[in-house]
């Protein structure tokens, strides 16, 4: 199976900027180990009042290596990243 | 300054894939020639129930050669992409 995109928008109001990427790096750098972990790249918005001021873009194997690393990381993942999100897994269909 | 990353989260109900599939590889298809243009990933949810159905992850040399490029294509674009939509510009600032 093609290797899949796990895409995360993130609702961050103004002033908790900061916080928001400490806990993001906290969590991403206990997945960075997880089995069929690819890559990832956070995005910041250039414009602080876009929808979504951060957009987290990673590649992992297949959805199943995905979903064991979110099993994995549940609870932590929860308490420290409790910003309105939106994820999904996805398949590039077009480049 | 850094290249840019046009992030675009599309809204599109079941039975309109086809539809917004075809619409948006007109628009790619030119937004392709315009000066600056990188890159582009069309990303499509493996769930039918996601929320964003569709996202576009497109690379753009600068702010400036992005918003030349919708100037350009404007009307078509808004004409041909009728879907919620939430673009942003972003850049990558972590990996």
């Amino acid at each position: 199976m093609q290797s899949v995109i796990l895409i995360n928008a993130f609702e961050v109001r103004a002033g908790q900027e900061e916080q928001f990427k400490t806990a993001w790096h906290q969590v991403a750098e206990r997945l960075r180990h997880a089995r069929g972990f690819r890559s990832t790249r956070l995005h910041e918005s250039l414009d602080p009042q876009a929808r979504f001021r951060f957009i987290n873009v990673a590649e992992w194997e297949s959805p199943q290596h995905f979903q064991a690393a979110m099993q994995e990381v549940g609870e932590q993942l929860r308490a420290t990243i409790s910003y309105q999100s939106y994820p999904a897994l996805y398949q590039v269909i077009a480049e």
